[in-house]
């Protein structure tokens, strides 16, 4: 079976949470956000590389992103980079990875795992992916469901049911349904019940099953997605295959087939405790760079070239420039410091920064976005 | 009496409240801080070059300003500057001043005005400065005294007396004595009792009177003084004029003159109300960049290039970068923006930044004070 899984990750999407570090240009996965050593998408790749042959690991992102893909990931074949000509939403970059390697494997596994959340336990995480490539065997969607460890209300929650028997996925349960993201009452309410668990984003399907979901929610989308690996798969194609990218609808794969698919009864979870995040705002980057954090306990910066000083102040200084930062009398901050563009903002404020990010926008200033 | 008025404006002082923008190298003198397009140097320049003739305006500034000094105020005759060879407080400069200019004009009434301050009302200064003169033909010390519009703590006050019947000088009042800076709940009972007012730092006096003062309570510094101002007037003399100044005493002139001299009842007080203001730290910056400031006011930036966004945040950004600025639920901050050290306060604690200043001396970045 592992040689049937194929990993495709989709690297996209803006990042505006975490402006001015994540910019068009450079979004979120491109940037070492958590000072690691490695950018969230190379912390991506390390996580699969032991999954999978590198044959095997696929790329979607934007043209714009390409160079700086390939720059961080010698191992990534150019083959195995596909190229979203615009953006249109995770449905169109899964369900095209999808369309090209069920071609190449008609019984080809795929999970699905975003460029730019993070993990801290590796081992658990391949544990989970594991079980849930033997789960996909069965032909449902397969999803992974993180324990919460908090009553997050940024995060979405999939209700689990009863547990069933698949050889190789011993922790398997039904999905009941997916859950948007709560308010911060039912948020405790889900965290205490046992049975919520934060939604990551990551699905593992056959490609056919996927491709079968896909169809029935969305049969225009299927049909292009068929027409462009047509022509992808065969230069003397009549159709063009960015005409018809384009002509897209921009939908998430959790509409287009998570969550018809739990409405059928058709999702399974695998549970999973391996420290996930989705790294969506400073909140989560302070957060996995300092946990512990209170009044009097400082100052952190997240680059040792730059100097925090701090006179009864707390806070995190994320910084690209290198220039010493001192704070008096302030707490809680959070200070990212680029070149052209200063942000100071609280954890708790910290998903408020796309309004900063419109506002930006507002006044003409698009270059800085 | 006012062809023998001469002004010194003794132009030092570090301003580490002030850091970063008034760094050891450039001082707050040398800054337009208030936004005017003038310096605060430059800006007592015009308020004194209607008060005398720019024959009698002297600056005492130290060696590494003077080229800086001289580029800000083109009117300054050469032969009124004095170079402090290295910082002794304002009892050597102004006493030094006072020396040379006695023996340019044995009548000479000296004004000493800070560089560093900010009036509003120029026409106010100008009359009290009249007054002044005109009081200290008595052969008394003349100084000050601002009226309270709010109960300081960060300033000196001068308890006020019997008011005097002096020609020219009718507000004229003896002044008590000096009150260092008090506690906010005596500061309140300052500012409603009627009888103390701020020292603002000036003192006016007959050339003659404050040398006199200085050689009552300090003859080694008088005689001192003495000595180098005779190897300034005539190069042969013996002595190496450099190193009697490093030898000087560091020491107020508040300490040597004026509190000696109202002990002995011989200081008037003018009483000012011209708007004055210390500019001691970025809490008086903004409050006279912004005066009405409370929450959901916004965000106000010291830079037209340096664009602000606030999303639920007020706060004033002063800004040597014109780096865009945005603050996400944040409250009365103060963002200093310069090109290699950025600092994060509140007006509140606006006073501690001098704090921060030891504290980046600690770590050994004396390269950026």
């Amino acid at each position: 079976m592992r040689t049937h899984f194929y990993a495709v990750i989709p690297a996209g999407g803006s990042g505006t949470r975490l402006w001015p570090v994540s910019r068009r240009s450079r979004p979120k996965f491109l940037h070492d956000l958590l000072g690691s050593g490695r950018t969230l998408l190379q912390a991506t790749w390390d996580r699969l590389e032991p999954l999978t042959d590198p044959e095997r690991i696929f790329v979607v992102t934007g043209a714009a992103h390409v160079d700086e893909v390939r720059a961080q990931l010698p191992g990534l074949r150019d083959a195995n980079i596909i190229i979203e000509p615009s953006p249109k939403d995770s449905a169109a970059a899964i369900g095209l990875a999808a369309e090209l390697i069920r071609r190449r494997d008609p019984e080809a596994v795929i999970g699905s795992f975003s460029a730019d959340h993070s993990i801290t336990n590796r081992q658990g995480f391949a544990e989970v992916v594991v079980e849930a490539v033997a789960a996909a065997a069965t032909g449902d969607i397969v999803t992974v469901g993180i324990t919460p460890t908090y009553p997050a209300t940024a995060y979405g929650y999939i209700r689990t049911g009863e547990a069933l028997a698949i050889d190789g996925a011993p922790s398997a349960r039904r999905a009941e349904r997916f859950v948007e993201k709560p308010e911060a009452a039912e948020a405790r309410r889900y965290m205490f019940s046992g049975s919520y668990r934060w939604n990551a984003g990551m699905f593992i399907a056959r490609a056919d099953a996927l491709l079968g979901q896909i169809a029935q929610e969305s049969p225009e989308l299927a049909h292009s997605l068929e027409q462009i690996a047509d022509c992808l798969d065969d230069g003397g194609a009549t159709a063009d295959p960015i005409e018809l990218w384009d002509s897209l609808p921009s939908r998430a794969i959790d509409y287009v087939v998570a969550e018809p698919a739990a409405e059928a009864g058709r999702v399974i979870v695998i549970p999973g405790d391996f420290g996930w995040d989705d790294v969506g705002d400073f909140a989560s980057v302070a957060s996995l760079r300092q946990p512990v954090w209170g009044e009097g306990s400082g100052v952190y910066s997240t680059n040792e070239d730059a100097p925090v000083v701090a006179v009864e102040s707390s806070g995190v200084l994320i910084s690209e420039t290198g220039r010493l930062v001192a704070l008096v009398g302030v707490q809680d901050l959070v200070v990212v410091d680029t070149a052209d563009a200063l942000l100071v903002t609280t954890r708790q404020r910290a998903q408020q920064v796309k309004q900063a990010v419109a506002e930006v926008k507002r006044v003409g200033r698009d270059d800085l976005l």
